[in-house]
């Protein structure tokens, strides 16, 4: 029996929201009995879903924050939003964990500004797992911090690193430094000086990781500031995505070549599935005072799943308490 | 008839070295009826060939900058290493471009210290053309310049813009800066002064690129520092030769699977070569004095072929004479 917990979702987040997310909500509690749900979002999507569902309470709320708002400023001004509402839970102890596919932005400034960061950890930073072949590889920080300093990445490497091993499930987890080659003195200043620090400050420090090292998962766990991280996450989001296109192109270009198509159909999706960023539902925040999990804004009913799955490993790893010792020291 | 003129090429650059250079030499001669090549090596790898090849002149040289070597102090040192030597005529005037696929490091070293800068051109910077599916896409600053300043960026995006005009043959180039976010706004603060900057000096400026948007073909030119732009290429590279892997393991997966392959074979090979490297056969250089191709490591005859021919091309597309003119403005 797993521990029983509650964690706060966020209805309203998601292209598809509140549909997708109703569905996807009601999957999690179907698959984790010792799990309960205060669901956050209108009182006439909220109350009906949590009346025909167990474990499922309604939080009505009244506002609601869009994808083209100042995340600050919305986080700010509109506490009644389903996203202020379903970090301000956690923060007052009605839940430990939350989960929203809602703008990215306006979820970091929320759980930053409402949960509030552990202590001693300078920046919180998002994580996410990329579904690569040869086993699941933690880039952090894929945008939350687009300057940061070399104090930064250490604690994303030492928060990534735990995320690593407590919900990934990856033993002892090798940490890089995303890089531009694969010596010591290679590199921006900055990287430099991050390697220096990474060198002496962090004990599974594997050394550098260069681009086309990071889908291979020769680590376990790759850091970068937030703006090359996010750079090398989309860039292979973007690479997949014109590759599958093509390939579907390449497929279809022949009448032999679509008879052949349809006998490799299902070992192709089965190769998409597999480096499908489904499988982990979401980006971790890491670095504030509970688990809070960002779902892609396309995110599926299985993505919502998934990422509220994630939020309860999050909760259950106890990975904040982890954060928190690990940046005391 | 195609203008006259002189390449120097480094017979020692490379994996596969001399072989594979002779290979690529001899064949870019044989397509090119008013290319002349001046071929540097050791005397008894340049004298043979240039013997039996006509519009091929040997120039022995004594000495050889290998991979791992400090590249600006090799290239102070060994003054007759086929590396300087080659960009020596260039200097000289006895050549107009030079190739080598050596280490990339040298040859940027030894271009810079030895043909010298464009007036003007705070930085050369390396370029690479991304073979996408739906148009060539210039990528640069690719790794010659991990620290950069954003006024570097803006003359980056004149280079390369006039080197996607007159090399990749793209009629009116649109240059995107890349960039985590595609508001102004967004972004690091150096992202953010570079967006100003383009927005307010390039008139062929088209706003910002996401990562994933880099191979879509969206903007003809993609500007970046030399560290960001190196791990976007570099994870391009990466998630491409994963994701054939993981195909080649999927198409082999089942008996039927291995069936339909056979039938897709053909266009998925044709897929392959699109996405090759091989087609441009090397990065180019620019803002140096003269034509400059870095070809990869690993070239194949055919890349070393390719990548004379580009040379060719920057030559007589006056791309040196034109990157002066932009800068001086």
């Amino acid at each position: 029996m797993a521990e029983k917990i509650t964690l706060s979702v966020d209805a309203l987040g998601g292209d598809d929201a509140p549909g997708v997310v109703l569905e996807g909500t009601a999957a999690a509690l179907a698959e984790d009995p010792d799990l309960s749900i205060v669901l956050c979002g209108p009182r006439e999507v909220v109350e009906p879903f949590a009346a025909a569902h167990e474990r499922c309470v309604a939080r009505p709320t009244t506002e609601e924050i869009s994808m083209g708002e100042h995340p600050a400023n919305a986080v700010r001004t509109k506490k009644d939003s389903s996203l202020v509402v379903g970090c301000r839970l956690v923060k007052e102890g009605e839940a430990q964990g939350f989960f929203s596919a809602g703008s990215t932005g306006a979820c970091l400034a929320a759980a930053t500004l409402v949960m509030g960061r552990v202590k001693g950890v300078a920046r919180p930073a998002l994580c996410t797992v990329l579904p690569a072949p040869a086993g699941p590889v933690v880039l952090c920080d894929v945008g939350a911090n687009a300057d940061c300093k070399p104090e930064y990445l250490l604690q994303f490497a030492q928060m990534a690193s735990i995320y690593a091993r407590e919900v990934v499930g990856v033993d002892a987890p090798k940490a890089g430094l995303l890089n531009i080659g694969s010596e010591e003195a290679k590199g921006s200043q900055f990287a430099q000086e991050c390697h220096q620090l990474l060198s002496k400050e962090l004990p599974n420090f594997a050394g550098n990781c260069e681009g086309d090292d990071v889908l291979t998962a020769r680590f376990d766990v790759v850091v970068a500031d937030g703006f090359t991280g996010n750079v090398c996450l989309k860039t292979i989001e973007g690479a997949v995505s014109v590759l599958f296109k093509a390939l579907k192109g390449a497929l279809t270009s022949s009448p032999v070549a679509k008879l052949g198509a349809l006998a490799v159909k299902g070992s192709l999706s089965g190769l998409k599935s597999t480096l499908s960023a489904e499988t982990y539902g979401g980006a971790p925040l890491l670095g504030v005072k509970g688990a809070c999990i960002v779902g892609h804004g396309s995110s599926s009913p299985t993505a919502v799943k998934n990422g509220i799955h994630t939020a309860a490993k999050v909760v259950r790893g106890k990975v904040p308490e982890l954060i928190a010792q690990a940046v005391a020291r």
